[in-house]
């Protein structure tokens, strides 16, 4: 069984796809739909499902509300999971704004800044100081944190994740976190991929094609 | 020669360590502490450089001045790149508050919203209506824009961008964009990644492992 990162990916790429054509009034769906909203083939959607055990009706294809269904289970949407997130700039504010993550089942329970003047105990969620991460996180049994502090201090912040029972990490900072073995890290850099655009929209100006 | 996608991140990722190494006073760096610094094996290291003429001296490594001067001139450092932002929601405010891209020789040069309560033409960087995008772009050479609106817009600004003359697009909005043959397009999806972070956080707890 190949379940690698990817195909999780592919799974809420699906999902989100599945929600909009059920918001248009589609009950039924092919692999060939879902291949094409999700730029990828039929045969790789339907060998992702397979290793979740969901088979389509050759004929019929998928009832999208019962796929919606087995993968909201896969993904763990139904519960409600929550997140802690330390440093309160401006990614914060924007992610604590976003009205996406509670119709996904994620609830940002707490912000945490090391600077006084960012501590709100009154907003909801509250921002709390940085030195009572350790305590909440493991009061609320929270295991999922996303760090977005500058690079010099993400480490130490994530240090503090993990001994206070975090196990799964999403990382802002341009740094790359030195973690523990039953600790997962995803990495979002913002700066990286925009140089990267950046890059091949260069190299395309000079060579006059797609590197 | 294999130059990827993960071959120019891993150059910013060099860029940004020796920027650090720099800021600590160090001279010279080798192909071992980059590699440690980034995440990768010093061979790694090597190889990714000579890839683009870059050559160490066995005994001496690398000299960091010289090393950020060739990484800047191949990442396209040493002009400024203006950057247009479509949608100016909570992710533009962020990314235009964010200090570290004029650092990084990037420069949002105007955000554009189809929300006439945002349009504010005295702010810097100015907001203006989105039928200005066109016009604007062309004007001032612009070749890079950001996307930040609603999926249900994303393909419509896409299209958009194309036809003012947009080669690379990084698009925050959680679907495919179908795009041209001569224009390049980077994903992020802060709600995937957090969403993957869980789901291994699920299984690592019904498992007791790593997946």
């Amino acid at each position: 069984m190949n379940i690698n990162k990817q195909c999780i990916i592919r799974l809420s790429r699906y999902r989100n796809a599945l929600n909009r054509f059920r918001s248009l009034g589609f009950v039924k769906v092919f692999s060939d739909n879902l291949g094409d909203a999700v730029g990828v083939t039929p045969a790789q959607v339907r060998k992702d499902f397979s290793l979740f055990g969901i088979s389509g009706n050759k004929k019929g294809g998928y009832q999208i509300d019962q796929l919606l269904e087995k993968l909201n289970s896969i993904l763990g949407k139904d519960e409600v999971h929550k997140v802690v997130i330390v440093g309160c700039g401006h990614i914060a504010s924007a992610l604590l704004r976003y009205k996406g993550f509670e119709k996904e089942g994620i609830r940002i329970a707490a912000g945490f800044d090391i600077d006084p003047a960012k501590v709100n105990r009154a907003a909801a969620p509250p921002v709390l100081p940085l030195e009572e991460l350790k305590e909440y996180v493991k009061a609320n049994g929270i295991k999922t944190g996303i760090i977005a502090v500058p690079d010099i201090a993400a480490q130490q912040v994530h240090d503090m994740m993990l001994s206070a029972g975090i196990k799964g990490v999403l990382n802002f900072a341009p740094i790359r976190l030195k973690g523990a073995e039953d600790c997962i890290i995803n990495n979002i850099n913002v700066e990286y991929e925009l140089e990267n655009v950046i890059y091949y929209v260069n190299a395309m100006q000079k060579t006059g094609r797609k590197p």
